[in-house]
């Protein structure tokens, strides 16, 4: 049983090098809704959201993640995590609330993870029936992380038995005992707020965003090409087997992998049953089967250095 | 606080004249899926869902309501939820498990609605991913119920103070003061479990059905054209301004209100902002401004004469 | 056989009262795209055209027709219609070229509409690949326009036989005999240039304009209504028996309708039988069964008074 | 000018190895309407049609084209399309009509493709308002054919000069003075009945068929993917540049390629100036960017020896 209670996963940071070319790629082209712009940082979210952002880029001297967010089922949940941290011996400090955000708890988990953890942000106008307003993808809300370990066994345990995530779907390898490869783990109702993904190093693979339907996806492949962004596009549009979403995966003009996500399934009922796929079964990434490109696999988000 | 934790409408029980009318209509035109059938009823459920049914259609002299079902938590929600209805002095009786669906309790609400609550029920396989097998409009899951109701704000304090339901939107007639005219009200993080609408009695007035995307609507529609079924689109489809979704409103063989429903949004964040609306504006209902026919309003399914 | 050849109809020539609301309309929210405005006229086109207009927009004292506008397989067609109006003793003036379209002959024909023929049209970019600047329904071309008559017989002799028009589908009365009481007929091959259909006089029912696919039209309506102007849907969005179109009716601000269409089929083949449907057939109109309003019957933009 | 006047691109004769699994392929999984089978062929159409077939599955000992087929636009031009290959010194032979088509002229081209051409078919019921029949991706109607060929610019003289066929899109090399790579070419007024490619013989490449919209490409993908076909799904779906259709190519079980294809542009205009693009930018085969696998190049379906 978990000792604190997780909403959802609610916001990214990531560091860019070029706010000015960022806000045009997310904002104009792909659709996020401004809403606030420093000289330090970009404060985006979703047409559907309330809150006041789900994706902060922070200006760097080189692409890296700050951090991930959860929102926190109470503000009284915080107090709960602060002691699960220190119970565990894990690095966490406090952030003072600035007025757009209250009181949050930084933290760093077991896989290297910079995690904050938050419950009161200022709330702004939700953009969702501004149709006349909605550009490219229309996302409408942040949906998950997916996160690349070296251990996904442990990252697993993390999540599932220290955080009280439930498990969605999972891939094994072909070994005999299978190994875990990589799982779909949620708290909200769908297929995940985290994945966790087999990889060569502990990084962010990429933020998923909720986008209307598939069309619009198909939309902001138009919108992304006619606009000289077609490198952005890495991978889709295409169905996955996994989660049965309609996905786009994008590359923004520094490295941050982006995706496009709709139509998975509600993991509400307490007896789902958890769906396996084996490694060798290329429907389980894309449901029509075709393989996803190199770059796919190797290339990812580096934690900012501290 | 409510004294027992309802997970979400999970099933609607209706009596119908022509099982194989119904079954023709519901299975092979509109595409939900059959899980079984006897001589006595039908039982349906939805391509996303696991669980054996999520509506049953079964054979009655004169076309009725039989009983809306919720799903709880947990089993130990049974023996709670029993002491409630015990302690609020209405009438319950419990069903006993019957291999398909495990014990459950049988009530009647202040309204007058026959409620059943259980929690288990017998697995099947869901055919989410079955694409080849989809037909008309593919429904995935039930969504909703809504029920008319003479008293709405009487139906309002009982689902939210003694169910522990939320509110999400309401609409407001233009006296001063307003009166609440319509809720919607949910337990599962989207729009609505339950809408309650003004009405001339207690009865069910549809139940709605998550559909993947607008174009499986569009389908559903051309396909009950070409089957000469083009009597049963009743309204839409359609944008609904309250809650955002796409929708259909179809009448079955037996004048029984079906809604095909997609596209809303999340209501998980605690702090979510109720929406109103004004009864004068067109919008909330269509937001593209057609008027509902008379008929969506004066028509509705009577319960079941015990 | 016609003595000259029509290729397609080519434009249309409105007069509203107020430009500026007009070019709201038109170019913000339903997303033509502006070629010229001057201050007298708005000149617009769809975004795959490369012709300077198909829709010009006139500023005058009411709402009225000013013409319709055929284009000719060539220019050499132009003294063969003008030695064809004169043998018919129908009206018929020049207009010289302006730079923008070539030397054109208005004609009056005999139910008295105003026509134009041309051929020669300045040329402007496609913005067809431009999708970064679509907006609203993204209308690609005009395809058709669609006329009321108080006798559809004598409208189509002159369209099938004297201008050399094909027939597709038809509706005729449930008289014994039938008459005829609305015909599409062509020159390029798909359902029509021209649609007739009974009415209290002569005047312009519509003007239709090729969408890219149903999707685009839900988009339009969702704008529409995020823009206060759910006023201007008139009808649907549906799918036609007639033509299996998908569609959607507007009333501009001066009332004149407009028509996006998208999907009908190819009558290219010599041999294509006309479909013929009955008036009491409510699935000609709306494949899905929904009447016309009685708006879309009785209303229409008259002819201007000269 | 032509000789003898070319309607459209009408019909393929393909030899495969197992009727019956093309038949499974093509009918069950793609949605091809059935019109015909015997022992030794499978005759096909799409919804739209209303002629017997435009495609012939033959049984033979290897995959093979037997010959495209173009319709004429009258039973007239037959005579005079044997006049000229008489002329031309052409191979041709007469083949009888059978009570389904009427006679034929069967030729060889210059570049060795048999090359059918004919006016009469037996006309059957068009499925296209039939929608509870419609199945997979309810392909409409042949558009197009693709054909590789060693010297592009000798088949588009062909094309061009002897056939009387219009340039819409063309590619060209990087050389200077750039080459022509490949060419698309058409009768009926949309991007081609013909498109040429570059490639290492005489060949066909693909058929491709009209579909409605790209909503029910990527339903066919979803049919595809769960009835165990992905392996046929060889590139896309996407938007070309050149055509800007949405697009997917398919290879059914004898490794034919076909190409379903929807919302191209009209080219009825004479004056549509023709667009070119240049071999090295990505975006003329897949407007998003992403290259076409190997096996798109390399692969394709050789002429049947005789």
């Amino acid at each position: 049983m978990a000792s604190f209670n997780i909403l959802r996963a609610a916001a990214a940071e990531l560091y860019v090098t070029d706010l000015e070319r960022s806000r045009h790629f997310y904002v104009d082209v792909l659709g996020f809704v401004e809403t606030e712009k420093t000289k330090e940082a970009l404060y985006l979210r979703g047409v559907e959201e309330f809150l006041h952002h789900s994706l902060v880029l922070r200006k760097g001297p080189r692409p890296a993640l700050g951090a991930i967010s959860f929102r926190l089922a109470s503000a009284d949940e915080l107090p709960k995590a602060e002691a699960f941290f220190r119970e565990k011996g894990l690095p966490f400090r406090w952030q003072e609330g600035d007025g757009v955000k209250g009181d949050s708890l930084l933290t760093v988990d077991p896989m290297g993870f910079p995690v904050e953890y938050f419950f009161e942000m200022a709330h702004v106008a939700s953009e969702l029936r501004e149709f006349h307003h909605h550009r490219g993808g229309a996302p409408m809300r942040l949906d998950h992380f997916n996160l690349q370990v070296p251990d996904v066994e442990e990252a697993y345990r993390w999540y599932r038995q220290a955080l009280g995530f439930r498990l969605s779907e999972y891939t094994e390898t072909d070994d005999r005992p299978p190994r875990l490869w990589a799982a779909w783990l949620f708290r909200k109702p769908n297929v995940h707020d985290v994945a966790l993904m087999q990889g060569p190093k502990t990084r962010l693979h990429h933020v998923g965003f909720w986008v209307p339907e598939p069309s619009r996806i198909l939309a902001a492949c138009d919108i992304l090409a006619a606009a000289g962004h077609h490198h952005a596009i890495e991978r889709g549009p295409g169905r996955h087997g996994i989660s049965n979403a309609f996905f786009l995966y994008l590359r923004d003009p520094d490295g941050h992998r982006i995706e496009f996500y709709t139509g998975d399934y509600s993991t509400l009922d307490p007896d789902l049953p958890p769906r396996g796929w084996k490694l060798h079964d290329p429907r389980r990434q894309t449901y029509w089967g075709a393989p996803a490109p190199q770059s796919w696999f190797e290339e990812g988000t580096d934690i900012l250095e501290s």
